[in-house]
């Protein structure tokens, strides 16, 4: 089922993704071209306080065109560890810190064209408190209920894929 | 929150994706530059056969250099309506058409970088069979009943995003 590649041109290589055109040869023989973008990968993660409010983060998306209400989350620095990644993220997004960490999982995005694979976490024992945001922040963090955040999935109002699957993880662990 | 495009750069126009890089000013005035992928759209699907069985589809994603478990998915054409662009990619990919299919959400992958938007259903009443994989298939059809299919995500079997997405949901509304 492999495909071998005969052929790469590199179109782009940018602050965080880089475009390269394939041309790969199929397991019958045929040729074809595959375009893939290339990506550090991520992480993401599910922080939960004691009384099981999880953190979201809400920004705007210019690939989506919309405020999206996310889990937080960044982009892997070359060769860094993805837990240390995950703990930064959470700091720098939320303002707080995690007692415990721990990996739940991990997704391909969109395995038909980028090769980004994001860590998910999850996050107890938080001590901190919200951030304020400043003028070159544009994320507000909001806490709610575990059970409102699936509530939200299930109406629609969480639309970002890692966000539902990090989310959906911790329920069915947690039996909510 | 949200940014506005001052200059855009088309890199590159694709089979799939487009790539170009937009200057935006920041709500403070600022300004940054965003790669963006432009993507069609794409649907996915949970199929359920009656015995509560769920289709899944084998095959080799050459951005993650691995055979990937998925559910049923596809890229929308031009225009295409969501749900029938869903029962086409379901028949091409397994052999099987559905009596009825609902739409139970929908994900931005990476709403960071690319615009893809992947409309989520649920397909039931299915009628039909496996097709037999010929030379220029490179997809296996694999079915298994739902709870098989949470457990597989739970161990890091399923690593593919929408369709954690995709099981999740349906999971949750039939309360398995």
């Amino acid at each position: 089922m492999r495909e071998k590649i005969t052929h790469s041109e590199q179109i782009y290589q940018g602050r965080i993704v880089n475009l390269t055109i394939h041309d790969v040869q199929l397991p019958n023989g045929a040729f074809s071209k595959r375009e893939l973008v290339y990506h550090p990968g991520a992480v993401a993660l599910v922080a939960l306080d004691e009384a099981r409010n999880v953190l979201l983060v809400r920004q705007y998306r210019i690939a989506a065109d919309q405020i999206l209400l996310e889990i937080p989350a960044g982009t892997l620095k070359p060769g860094e560890d993805p837990e240390v990644c995950a703990i930064r993220e959470l700091q720098e997004e939320t303002g707080y810190k995690p007692g415990q960490i721990e990996r739940i999982g991990g997704i391909f995005v969109a395995p038909g064209y980028t090769t980004e694979f994001i860590h998910l976490f999850l996050a107890t024992d938080l001590t901190g408190s919200v951030l304020a945001m400043d003028d070159d922040e544009f994320i507000e963090t909001e806490r709610l209920p575990l059970e409102q955040a699936l509530a939200r999935i299930e109406r629609g109002d969480i639309i970002d894929g890692k966000s539902i699957a990090g989310l959906m993880l911790v329920a069915r662990r947690l039996g909510v």
